[in-house]
């Protein structure tokens, strides 16, 4: 009998033991990846930088050959909150890249096929990435370079390819001007050689994996986040028995608190109201911006500056470049609050624009604080909820999930930000204000599989959710 | 027992006796509203228009007050189709306004307030509009006018008043700069007072007008088409008997060729290799286009021009002003080629790129031909499937639907369309070229409830499916 896409991911992220290599053994095997590595990541000035310049009339950041991506100005006006106005760097990335999973289906069971794989902006130097990041640049081969490694995969129309999953998601919409990548998981039911730096892993054991600081890579985390895993036939289907309060949010379609239809209308009533104009401006024109040799930052030290570096990286061989990289001015938090309600886990999510978010809003966690300062008194606004997650003791909240989680290290100078779930008790108010929303995991699902509803931040949380104890 | 909002839709939609106003009656009735009305539409010069003029420095035409809309320029740079790079004439007003319907339950049916309403560029003068048509400057009252009638069951949350559908949808992707409008519906249940030029009329009246030309305008249209269902259980609800193909494929959410998850890969496919650049440009810089004392045009005549109109339109109280009005180079066509697969109607959708589209591109009908001309040798390409649709007894092909259908009076001068449902055989190809994909109603419909999948124009054909014989 044909199985549905679904039960066979659910499957996989309620398997932990895999014959090829186990979860610990994983953990010698990355740790041998590192200790292997060369990753010598040095600070330069900007005239240092090769191929890279400040253009002279616009002053923006780019590589020679035009390709790649370069650091800009926008200015931003707005009618949402605070702040009415301002301007700011944004990395300009506009095309779209493949961020791809190969997956196989191994005596019933999907496995991942992951690549620890090494970026400039790094904590840990190698983190496990999908079998697959390409830029545009890469794999339509606008400069020459190596082709990617199974690329071909995700490119050609394969009798041997089936795909699984194939959605368009969003990046920092405060980094990136209206970034998105194609975020894709196939299976290939012919034989596939795993290659130096590649493993099968199953869903459950990436899911355990989060349970540590900077191991599963961005790329990673966005690529699993929007996984359907059916409903409750699905998991009666697996024969896995597993009780547990998030499997239940995932497969429940029936007892959320709102309906899909009113969460669209509350999306729809903020989308009509906000007001966001982005103009792209040149970089020598950002107001409260300065730039040295070596740095572009906010004259507070504020949010993020932009930096270049030397990365002299590999194994065998080692390539040498320079880049700039983004850097942000501190260790952000991002956390969703949850209830539960009707019996269900709820998640507390926030509609929240961004000046680069391609369609004015996301829907992001309960708090995310990334480019400001959450501590009281740093800032001058207050952030809402933040009680709960700073001293969750102390109001009643159970903290289910706490880790330190990165950027993709491909723009961002280790920038790391605590993910945090959080479970609140019966005295948490259910009615919360109007720029908040309870949804289910599956509601969440359903939003996800449509473009652009979820932020990256709200879906680094949810990748993190594991289906079984 | 609480039904759902989907059940009365249905059986609005399956209701055609109204004890309150026969369609035969509204006929009438909407010929005596047109009868007492003045209409008086006089082309003018440029010159002669008050309060709008042409900007001194980039040429575009604009309000003095900065507000309602402006005809700007914009450059397109693309790899879709055959042309790669052009400029041209737009409509900019990017405030998002409110299409709304009020409706009521009255002895277990749902009806429609609907508005017979004048619009400057309307042919037939009057044409059924929903309750409320305001754009932002209309309901936040920034210039000073009357309040719209009915504002107040939109605007604020209200104990009597329950929202039923509410969609951000998209407008003319040729014609606006990313202009989208909130669709909404919402269900009073407190006593409501029935104005001048309002009436009450059921989902299938309205549905049964879309048979005659220019009756039902685009707003109505547009705000209808997104209207859900239900399934093949919500039927059975309304003990309401009826077999027809077309209800089916609305309610049958099992037998389509493709699922969801497969049309989403191929839209996501599709928006990560288009490229579409387009850039806001001085309106006396775009190539190709013309100006003289009257008009706007391109120089070869063709695709649409810009004109200037005197107004005088009222029945007791007549108003007057000018305004700019966007004029067609020729009547346009669109439809949908319908087959049966599976045993369920599904409809031809083309995956299209427009210059305005707020998201690459859009679900549009098989054919849409509405700025360039479909005759053959009158253009320098072909247009795919056009064959079936000029010619559909030599191809086979059974004309399900034929009317012309009005783009929005208040900005398009006298602007209709063909509009054509024409359902193929057996000996159509099931395999289709790939910017095209075959999708039941029941899916449609999912896509329609998410933001910028349906082009106006499908919606507008989506408008007219009658679900009852």
């Amino acid at each position: 009998m044909n199985k549905t896409v679904e039960y066979h991911f659910l499957k996989s992220a309620l398997t932990l033991d895999n014959p090829f290599l186990s979860t610990e053994n994983f953990i010698d095997w990355l740790a041998k990846k590192k200790a292997s590595v060369n990753h010598n990541i040095t600070p330069i000035q900007f005239s240092e930088m090769k191929n890279w310049g400040f253009n002279e009339s616009t002053g923006n950041l780019e590589h020679q050959s035009g390709k790649f991506f370069s650091i800009e100005g926008i200015k931003v006006k707005t009618n949402w909150g605070n702040v009415a106005e301002w301007s700011q760097p944004i990395i300009n990335q506009s095309e779209v890249g493949f961020l791809g999973i190969i997956t196989k289906n191994i005596d019933g069971v999907l496995y991942f096929l992951m690549q620890a794989k090494i970026e400039p902006g790094n904590i840990n130097a190698v983190q496990l990435s999908p079998t697959l990041q390409a830029t545009k640049s890469n794999y339509t081969q606008v400069h020459k370079g190596n082709t990617p490694l199974y690329l071909e995969y995700f490119m050609e129309d394969r009798a041997d390819v089936k795909v699984l999953l194939d959605q368009l998601q969003s990046e920092q919409g405060a980094r990136f001007l209206k970034k998105r990548n194609r975020n894709i998981i196939v299976e290939v039911t012919s034989d596939i050689e795993v290659k130096d730096d590649f493993c099968w892993l199953t869903l459950g054991q990436i899911k355990e994996l989060l349970a540590f600081d900077n191991v599963i890579n961005m790329d990673t985390r966005t690529v699993i986040s929007g996984i359907p895993y059916g409903n409750l036939n699905t998991l009666n289907e697996t024969g896995i028995s597993v009780q547990s309060d998030f499997l239940q949010s995932e497969l429940d379609a029936n007892n959320s608190l709102h309906s899909i239809e009113s969460i669209i209308s509350w999306i729809t009533k903020h989308k009509a109201f906000a007001e966001l104009e982005v103009n792209q401006i040149p970089l020598n024109s950002i107001k409260d911006w300065m730039k040295d040799d070596e740095t572009i930052y906010h004259k507070d030290h504020k949010y993020f500056s932009v930096i270049g570096v030397r990365a002299e990286i590999g194994n065998r061989e080692v390539h040498s470049w320079t880049q700039p990289l983004v850097k942000s001015a501190q260790e952000g938090l991002i956390a969703f609050i949850i209830k539960k309600i009707n019996g269900v886990l709820h998640f507390l999510v926030q509609v929240k624009l961004e000046s680069g978010n391609f369609d004015i809003i996301e829907l992001a966690p309960t708090v995310q604080c990334l480019t400001g300062n959450y501590r009281k008194g740093k800032n001058e606004y207050e952030v809402a909820f933040i009680d709960y997650v700073l001293n969750p003791e102390a109001n009643n909240a159970k903290v289910l999930y706490a880790t330190f989680q990165s950027e993709e290290g491909g723009r961002f100078f280790k920038e790391q930000n605590k993910n945090m779930l959080i479970e609140v008790g019966d005295d948490f108010d259910v009615n919360v204000p109007d720029k908040y929303i309870w949804m289910t995991l599956n509601q969440i699902k359903t939003f996800i599989k449509f473009n652009n509803y979820l932020n990256i931040q709200s879906r680094s949380l949810l990748s993190a959710v594991k289906l079984c104890r």
